[in-house]
């Protein structure tokens, strides 16, 4: 056989060849765009030559520490220059940023500090009564740094020294490396599982570059756009904006707290061109208070994803002035992975057409190279016929490593060559994949299967409705009917029959809720509703 | 020694790790944007479907006729359909694509198409006169398929096939794989060496892959751009835009010929977005004739490289509404891999100054990991004075695999591990590069180093001088002085006195050319000033 003559003598070597890695941006952003804004934190603003200054400083400190390659860094931090330096600063340690959900409870905070290993914890004060629990309750107890953020409401101090007291003992001028390998861990996010331990996901760092590019080209991302941290960074690292923000040098506009008033405030104040959120952001902007808002100076761009926006809330954001982006993913794959990829000539139909064409899930990043919706049996694709359910497949190099210490989880999770979501779905016959449900949340009644997400679709358009979640009842006659559980806008009034007999114009008979049950509805600690815990609630209806 | 938890049992596998490639970006921008307008050529218009279709058959075409892995699929054309066809079509099929420059003679083509063992010639009939000598000459004959481009001005057929008879042979659903590795190879570009043979320049996947979306950072691209084909495809395949257009599911706007006329009428007929182009690119639309100007129906990007635009063309073709973006590179790393990223403040500077600091190289490309002006024996970098000149630096993703079939080129090329430029230039107190020239080109007068490209730009700001060149004369006494070789615009006058006076008014006194020749200047097939034929003409004057 012949040899290829263009793998002969053309090898990698360090001048053609680096490891894929998202810590190059900072350096660019502070070479090229020193004295731009990098971080707004209240009063205070610091540039891009700042901020690498600092990122370097926590870099060497955590050496200096002990940390090196393969240790974790935990973050319990709200959206604070702390827990944004640290998605440089870790890494350019050579170590694996774990951010933690603020959210959770002692218990949580403990077994991930122990499963993940965390050899340091930065801790904002505010969590001080959490954290002080959890570290009682931990195996191994990592060196404690407080974070004493201006702009927080206090709290114990905990540890042994304040995060601007450990970046002082770090060197400016740290000398950091890439990773040797881009396969290298990045960062350590687990999932909120809503059942039994959370899992570990790992991400590279050619993953975590490579989404924080296929950010920039499904938004079409201008230079120096202006980011409101409305997402939180815990949550897949904020779907990588730390980093594709950077590489645009950008400027990071922190936010302790999501608050109506506080992003109206830092759009009209910070010239805010973009912003993430889940639709709980975007309730919130539509329901704010007059006093807490302010006209947008100019349109501003919302990406949101976890849930299917209802059509009446995508069209009252852009009566405001937001351009939604619609986008899906999971912690396994970085944050976004799928984006209703718009059409110009979607734009010249009624509104709401519109929106049920933006409230599809769509079509791949760029960057993620497989997508399919197939049978989870024989992983046959389904027909594109905007009907036949499948589950929802994925494949590139926006998937992660895998689970931390998890190899059987993991190996179910890659089974096939493909990455289980764990979400149902249909693909249209324009390609674009519109989500029906998680697996486990599908309704089966007398054989049919029901969309709890198209039930819910639906009665989220009753005018009466603020937050609806259908799941199933058992029923002794038909195996499962839907069971609709309401929370009602303030002020607003409805009975069950009415929203039953809304659901009946809208929808197929046998995908009608038979029971509806008023009140407010349970939600784990990033905002999903917890359907678990209302399927137990209809069960035991009696 | 501890294992690291995070190399443990998360190795790739088919579900999150793919090679990186440009070829799926095709594949996306006809699933998603089906109906959309790809490719435009005269009349032609073809949608992101039609296109894909027809490089799945040309792929399909080429398997069948043997061509496999590592071969190499040669093209002389102009920018047609066929040429940007086979920047996906060749390889899908698994080969390298080789785009040869149109305007070499007979010799040349046949020492590359030996050279590159180019198994399958696709070629225009207008380049039939010099590919049928070159096919005399070659030592194995590849296959011959014919182009016949209705646009063309005909001429002979010399293969065995004409291209449409060819794509009717392939599948229009050829199921074409991505390279098993992202380090294969997918184009070999010749250097235009202008002394000795050329040397076969050979990108990978990744690269490709890479600088496509630099591309798409560094100018801010939106989704859909409408781009012009005046920058050839044959040079660094087109400085890899045949591929970021198609991730942007853009529209490919061809044209065979670049002239004045023509590139107004594609911009107010077609809505171009961006276009690419040496400075005679800009120079022509500049000094159009009045009948052939259209008026830009909005602004126009225009990015430019391979000399410095001096600052009168900056004007002129700013004042016209094209927004310049200067970039620097070589067939090397892929086309541009050097941009002078611009700083929103400097819009506030004197147009003078604002055009000073367009015509510096800039800063590396986010996708490029080093770039340094360093000293060439010790690769010390030089300090960033703008004054202590050194040798330009690559290193990092876009940088080639090294030359075909030349490792001792390869080896001087990558000494150190850094790729030698051979141009020589200065760093900026902001970090900014600026050549001053390739080290062959330097003029060293009195033991004092002269930047021929320095010089040249204040020739340039006279109002009689269209084109300049500087090289060294031989001097019994200095060593070298500077001699001007200076093409007037048309109907202006100057003397040679009058020259030398304007450049004394701008220079240091030992930079000032001793000699001045009227006249046009020889310049390659790549439209570069041909130095080396100007260095003899210096050394015969008497």
């Amino acid at each position: 056989m012949r040899t290829n003559p263009f793998d002969l003598h053309l090898e990698r070597n360090p001048a053609n060849h680096a490891a894929l890695t998202p810590l190059g941006f900072l350096e660019r952003a502070a070479l090229v765009h020193p004295d731009r804004v990098a971080v707004i934190h209240g009063a205070t603003r610091r540039s891009w030559r700042e901020t690498e200054m600092r990122c370097r400083r926590l870099a060497g400190a955590l050496v200096a520490l002990g940390i090196s390659k393969g240790d974790t860094v935990a973050v319990m931090a709200p959206n604070i220059p702390a827990l944004f330096e640290a998605h440089f600063g870790v890494p350019m340690a050579g170590a694996v940023l774990n951010a933690l959900n603020v959210r959770l409870d002692a218990e949580m905070i403990a077994f991930i500090l122990d499963h993940g290993e965390a050899r340091v914890l930065l801790t904002d004060r505010e969590f001080a009564p959490t954290v002080a629990k959890a570290l009682e309750l931990v195996a191994h107890r990592p060196i404690v740094i407080d974070i004493d953020d201006a702009l927080g409401p206090g709290g114990a101090a905990l540890g042994e020294m304040e995060y601007e007291e450990l970046l002082a003992t770090g060197d400016p001028d740290f000398a950091w490396s890439p990773p040797a390998d881009e396969w290298d861990a990045i960062a350590l996010n687990y999932t909120s599982g809503t059942t039994g331990n959370p899992k570990g996901v790992v991400y590279h760092h050619r993953g975590a570059y490579l989404n924080a590019m296929g950010n920039v080209l499904v938004w079409a991302m201008p230079h120096h756009p202006v980011y409101l941290w409305t997402l939180p960074m815990f949550h897949c690292n904020g779907w990588c904006f730390p980093w594709t923000v950077t590489a645009l040098a950008g400027t990071h506009v922190c936010l302790r707290r999501v608050e109506a008033g506080a992003i109206y405030a830092a759009i009209a104040d910070h010239g805010v061109t973009h912003l993430c959120g889940a639709p709980i952001v975007m309730n919130m902007l539509i329901h704010a208070a007059e006093r807490d808002r302010r006209p947008l100076p100019r349109p501003v761009d919302l990406m949101t994803a976890a849930a299917p926006p209802p059509a009446t809330v995508i069209a009252a954001m852009e009566g405001q002035g937001f351009r939604i982006t619609h986008v899906y993913g999971l912690t396994e794959v970085y944050g976004p992975a799928v984006v209703c990829d718009w059409h110009a000539e979607w734009e010249a139909l009624p509104a709401e057409e519109q929106a049920r064409l933006k409230s599809r899930q769509g079509v791949r990043y760029p960057v993620l190279e497989g997508l399919m919706v197939a049978d989870p049996a024989t992983l046959a694709p389904v027909p594109a016929d905007g009907a036949t359910m499948g589950e929802v497949f994925m494949r590139g190099n926006i998937v992660m490593k895998g689970y931390l210490k998890n190899p059987r989880a993991t190996d179910e999770a890659f089974a096939g060559g493909w990455f289980h979501t764990g979400d149902l779905g249909v693909r249209h016959p324009d390609g674009y994949i519109e989500l029906k449900d998680r697996s486990k949340d599908i309704i089966i009644s007398g054989g049919e299967n029901i969309s709890t997400i198209e039930v819910e679709g639906v009665l989220y358009r009753h005018p009466a409705v603020l937050e609806v979640a259908v799941v199933a009842r058992p029923d002794p006659h038909w195996g499962e009917t839907p069971c609709a559980f309401v929370a009602l806008k303030e002020g607003a009034a409805a009975t069950a029959d009415e929203i039953i007999a809304f659901a009946r114009a809208n929808l197929a008979r046998y995908k009608v809720p038979r029971t509806v049950v008023f009140g407010p509805l349970p939600k784990t600690s990033t905002g999903k509703v917890q359907k678990f815990a209302l399927r137990d609630r209809a069960r035991a209806l009696d």
